[in-house]
């Protein structure tokens, strides 16, 4: 290939080498059969071991067991679980905390339902969702508690999981899914988009406790089969035809996790998001990074600014990065600036030369 | 590659080689950008092309003016749209032609949202599905007609576009889009998987008549903004991440297919399937097409029978394709038997290869 580029995209983003040459392959000929991946009719003997592997295997990665969890890959994007959520569970009165533009969209949406109370029980809204809220109260019968655990534009993540929530907790977990080692156990329900952390666009991972499904899944409404997670997970995924080549990426990038195991992964994730959080903090203040609050600091997507917000050297640092071949550091118009994501597939090397530009721009325009 | 396989899969299904050699590149090395056409962002400026480049290339496929209509592409499959239209369109009555399971569906799903009368105007049940009725009266105050153009399980085709019909007229082309030339022009709004014969799973098309849109829109119901086609359209088909990469292969597809022509695909598919069906009709009743009415034969998807219906033989048959790597011949359950879906990008080559192994198993089995 072309020398690789530094893609620091907030997703779709960056994936691993070997992954991408498995699908260079698969793309092109599966496994010697003489026919795409693409190409494989979805339950097909060749195509299923790639859609149930990829199941057990998100299993594996979360330490839980299929006798109690089930795993779906569906179309639609995380927006589309902005309804199925409140349209399976939603009965009186839900509990959201709003950390951003995903967790303000996932209420709106389950507001515009109407199927009951949409509570925002926190908000970080009031400086512009740079911090994790730390205060708040759980409706004891809230049917469930709904958190967004990384925050891509803001970079902000929830490092430690809610404690003490009596209530099912449902999490949105696009862009930190697989960035460290969680108790996944304590969550009923897990969803995100694959494309920031564990593959492309175009399918949506649902991780769900089959106990929670059938105490708490409304039974008053009939609801469209499409939106309904119990026929989803009775037709093994594949109610109507999955999206097959995506979840082939997934599930080699799964393969991936697990030949490195998620501790080195979330070892590596610190250095790294270290190495760059360190500099900054260390720079006399020429490049700050816009999360002040240490503990909820991203370890995924990193915003800052320099000289607190300069724009005219924003733009010179973006356009002196791209003969580097570093791309996709422009900051998000929410938070303007700019932002690097340095997924799981982000090497450590990246963010060495990363900083090394930093500070070669830092020492010409002090 | 490995020598490439005969496959008749109904869906996912066969692919150009070109398109096949295009993806293996981009999956890797994107126009030597050195990142992945997966870890493109989806509003970058490497992106934004391939995705506008598919929507104007459906156009120019349809002969549709830009000004005119619009073109998405959105996660959730076909199976989504049957709630996406309803919940759009549906105010007192709409009209359906039940042809099939996917028919079948589509009214099933327009039924649960309760909107207003699901009428089915006619339907060709009581013969298993087995020929496109001929005779309905379209109300005149209908909402909108629904019809699926091709039947992939049964092998039926409207080989003619419903005449006179003077409400909007919706189509279901999932399985036979660009199959042959069409007055797109008649239709208000086509939709369908790209899994069949324009690209892989993981992506819908959805194209649109803006005036219709405009007008005949619900305005009296909020509904989720998944749902809603205006906000899909005013956000270029990126309201959410689209599936980037299934729209990739897609716009690989178009560029085939333009570079063919329609003309020639149509001429191709009509030689293919002819030689198909010829052989069959002539076979003395060995081999006999499902679809009697020969002008409701698809042209995508042959279902037959040998010896009217012998399980035996046809599992013989099916065992002693596989050495001659044909495959996916096995007959939908609802219909038994066999089937051959034969799409655009399955050569005539294949056909000709096909039908000498029938005849060879005719001699050895009559």
């Amino acid at each position: 290939m072309s020398t690789r580029a530094f893609n620091f995209s907030a997703g779709p983003a960056v994936l691993p080498l070997e992954v991408l040459e498995a699908t260079k392959q698969a793309v092109y000929d599966y496994n010697g059969s003489g026919m795409s991946v693409m190409e494989l009719s979805h339950r097909s003997k060749e195509f299923e071991p790639v859609i149930f592997e990829a199941q057990a295997d998100c299993l594996k990665l979360m330490n839980l067991s299929p006798d109690e969890y089930a795993v779906l890959f569906l179309g639609g994007g995380a927006s589309f679980q902005f309804y199925m959520i409140p349209f399976n569970f939603l009965k009186t009165k839900a509990n959201y905390i709003n950390t951003g533009v995903w967790a303000t969209k996932a209420i709106k949406e389950a507001e515009t339902l109407g199927l009951g109370e949409v509570k925002v029980i926190a908000s970080s809204k009031d400086k512009n969702f740079n911090y994790i809220p730390k205060e708040y109260t759980v409706d004891d019968d809230a049917d469930y508690l709904h958190i967004t655990t990384n925050n891509t534009i803001y970079g902000t993540t929830w490092a430690k999981d809610p404690e003490g929530v009596k209530v099912p907790l449902i999490a949105d977990m696009s862009s930190d899914i697989f960035a460290t080692r969680r108790d996944f156990s304590k969550y009923d329900l897990i969803y995100g988009g694959a494309q920031k952390n564990i593959g492309p666009s175009g399918a949506t991972f649902v991780v769900i406790k089959k106990s929670f499904l059938e105490k708490c899944q409304r039974k008053d409404v009939k609801f469209p089969s499409m939106m309904d997670y119990k026929i989803h997970i009775e037709n093994e995924s594949m109610f109507n035809t999955p999206p097959c080549l995506p979840i082939y990426v997934i599930g080699q990038t799964f393969k991936w996790l697990l030949k490195n195991g998620l501790e080195k992964v979330e070892k590596d994730n610190i250095k790294k998001a270290g190495v760059l959080y360190d500099y900054m903090d260390n720079s006399g203040g020429f490049y700050t990074p816009t999360v002040t609050v240490k503990e909820d600091r991203s370890l995924m997507n990193v915003p800052f600014l320099i000289k607190g917000g300069n724009p005219d050297l924003e733009a010179k640092f973006l356009t002196e990065a791209k003969p580097k071949r570093m791309y996709n550091l422009k900051g998000h118009k929410s938070v303007g600036g700019l932002r690097a994501s340095i997924y799981n597939a982000c090497p450590l090397e990246w963010i060495e030369e990363l900083t090394k530009f930093m500070d070669e721009f830092k020492q010409a325009n002090s």
